[in-house]
């Protein structure tokens, strides 16, 4: 095991790292901005050390200077936590050359699903279903039709130069598909001056289903269920719960076996997360994330599994502790996003908070990284907590959830807290049923 | 169901029924003293009421009172929590005839438990162990030495006018027992005038083991496995565990299903405690706590079971939810009472909480009725909060307590927090190696 952990990130997930090491009677090094002195991460570690100024380019995502960070403290370990260096393969290639252990995935399963053609091309190899369409451009009306009947409408249109929706079109049934085709290329050839176009399936109102992975490196991997991460805005989550509302039980282990099996036949190492999106009972691949999610409370409630702690004890050379049949879910689990932010426009709040009274009690987790009197500082993203509620159902979730946002006491800056005592009532939240769509729906009605 | 819940009670008791409230959808009904208008069971409640002034015999434990404040809000029903009135069976008796629920046991049974000698009678004759001894005094040392042998010495010669230690001897073997004996009649004679004495067995190192139990009044009933609440200071318990790091499997479910059977019989309804002396394998039944107890939450956390939610449901009429067969235990738990108190001294250190920052993350649950800038009255007792860890071993639960207890600020005040610190790094404790007297000798020696 490992004597002394750097952990290369800041605010909640800083001191979720650090938790786990003491648990396991590791030493902490904490690294810090000039502007985050005074955080709660730099205050609860063994030891810390400033790494330079805001941005982030000149401090957390400074490979140099955490490097001189490892050397000074002699710390045989670093963990990224999510974000910054997280899924930087060339962080992990210099940390491993200069013996220091980097906690996750070799550089080349990061490198590989970072790309994102090369990752979808991977899953294919694996068996993970991705969306289906046309391999390249379409070549003619006739055989776009033959492969968009063969997948049935409605189907996407996509300039192979495109991007920003320029040249993209939806044909929802076999009439409209010569003059969506028509179109996209006109329009693409209007917009990047090449006409190219291929076809895609459509997803109308997809939800977004991520499968939380873990392996040993050593070809032993589990799947650990799945998150619905569909309540987003502008593609950023701000709840998520395990289990899906929208998954059956066949469903769940269907896909759960699939990735599993991926992740053992590429020997997979650590935490990852593969994301789909899942319409009329198919999941459809959308990238993998080769790191620590912020949402893996809720599987670390519904299984009793420490994500952090098993991270840290497979990067030291362990096995993984336990098998696929070891795994058991138990109950529901919520978290919710307290970010720094006005509930409605979502304009960051930096600021002091003058008062912090989390909720507490049974089923109730709290992790953040701030106190009452810190500062926030305005460099870096506006998450400063996350409430994660379980229950032994989504009902009894869902209100211990009410219960506990009733209790959450937070002054001197704005927070999300009211949107979430708002998105509880409503009748599609409470029913599950709601897609990746719906928030923004939602925030543009009322 | 309910439609509101009067809960007669203060600090973190009543903040926890008030959860189990607002997660069944209850509306709350808060009492106070004037020495507690500003506690936060008060600032969290749907409706309160001023009772009457500090000691608790002109508020809390005031009946009129409490009477008046049910009909003023419309209370249909009370939760009594621990202490103050919950074992007062004339409440519960005046609250049924004025058609109010009482959150509970039936009176007879709060009667007969509140008893020492009935509920030692009783539970005789339903098959619990008792400690062993002469029934009623013994007539002469021939017959002290037959009943002695039988149950095997050391023996405990006591007064039956007695009391405080004095007509009080130990008799280690048969060679003692005849001067014992003399010395404890003559003692006896000078002190009460009255040389009758009995004899019990005596345990010498015995562990404090109490099974939770829960019925639903209606011949259902279960058991909730034990707790250890071995580690006490003047009868006080300061921590409690479970499991038990001194049973095993088979004592646990022996003593589990004859307390489940007895309160089957007797028809029992709602929580319940048998406490017990456990010694060499064997188990002496002390006495039955008709409520809930301050320790309930780490049966909880292993069971998944929120004990006041069920109260309040098999109140309602409704019938338990489970059987024994469903309930699995899962892990470990400790609960550490955080005490306003000289962690040496352990004098009452009332006054203003100036900061207050309670732990998070994985495993963690506070259970606490106070808020930074509260002032703690000095009428009552002095726990302010409720410390639980649950891991998935007594290992994992440990260091997690003591990553738990490292972030804990609570300034202002004393607390119990420093000694928690040093209790957990005692081998006896990791060990879980102490009985009901470990705690006085250590802070007699150091």
């Amino acid at each position: 095991m490992f004597d002394k952990v750097l952990i290369a990130n800041r605010g909640e997930i800083a001191l979720r790292i650090q938790r786990a090491c003491k648990e396991l009677g590791i030493a902490t090094v904490a690294v810090h901005s000039t502007a985050d002195a005074d955080a709660m991460h730099v205050r609860l570690a063994d030891e810390s050390v400033c790494i330079g100024s805001p941005p982030a380019s000149d401090s957390y995502l400074n490979i140099p200077r955490l490097l001189a960070a490892c050397e000074i403290t002699g710390a045989d370990a670093v963990h990224p936590g999510y974000g910054f260096l997280s899924e930087n393969a060339r962080f992990a290639e210099i940390l491993e050359e200069h013996s220091i252990t980097f906690i996750g995935p070799t550089s080349e399963h990061i490198r590989i699903m970072g790309d994102k053609i090369q990752a979808k091309e991977t899953a294919k190899k694996l068996g993970i279903p991705v969306v289906p369409g046309s391999d390249g451009a379409v070549r003619s009306e006739a055989q776009a039709m033959k492969i968009a009947k063969e997948m049935g409408f409605p189907v996407l249109i996509k300039a192979t130069a495109g991007g920003g929706g320029r040249g993209m079109k939806v044909a929802h049934s076999a009439a409209d598909l010569g003059i969506a085709l028509a179109t996209a290329k006109s329009e693409a050839k209007a917009a990047f001056g090449n006409d190219s176009v291929y076809i895609e399936k459509y997803l109308q109102k997809p939800r977004h289903i991520e499968i939380q992975v873990f392996g040993d490196g050593k070809g032993n991997a589990v799947h650990l269920g799945e998150r619905d991460c569909s309540l987003q805005r502008r593609h950023q989550k701000i709840l998520e719960e395990s289990p899906s509302p929208a998954l059956n039980a066949e469903a769940r282990e269907r896909i759960g076996n699939v990735v599993a099996n991926a992740m053992r036949e590429i020997k997979y190492r650590g935490a990852g997360t593969v994301e789909f999106l899942y319409e009329d009972g198919e999941f459809y691949f959308i990238e993998m994330n080769t790191r620590l999610q912020v949402e893996h409370p809720v599987t670390e409630q519904i299984t009793g599994i420490d994500l952090v702690l098993e991270q840290i004890r497979v990067a030291s050379g362990g096995h993984l502790s336990f098998k696929q049949e070891d795994i058991t879910f138990s109950g529901h689990a919520i978290e919710c996003r307290i970010n720094a932010e006005n509930p409605r426009t979502f304009r960051p709040s930096p600021g002091q908070i003058t008062y912090w009274h989390p909720p507490g009690g049974l089923g109730v987790r709290v992790d953040s990284g701030v106190y009452q009197g810190y500062r926030i500082p305005p460099f870096y993203d506006s998450l400063i907590g996350k409430l994660i509620v379980h229950g032994k159902n989504r009902n009894e979730c869902l209100m211990r959830l009410r219960r506990a946002l009733s209790e959450f006491v937070i002054d001197g800056i704005e927070t999300t807290i009211p949107l979430f005592n708002e998105l509880i009532r409503q009748p599609d939240i409470t029913n599950g049923l709601y897609d990746i769509h719906w928030l923004e729906k939602y925030l543009g009605k009322s």
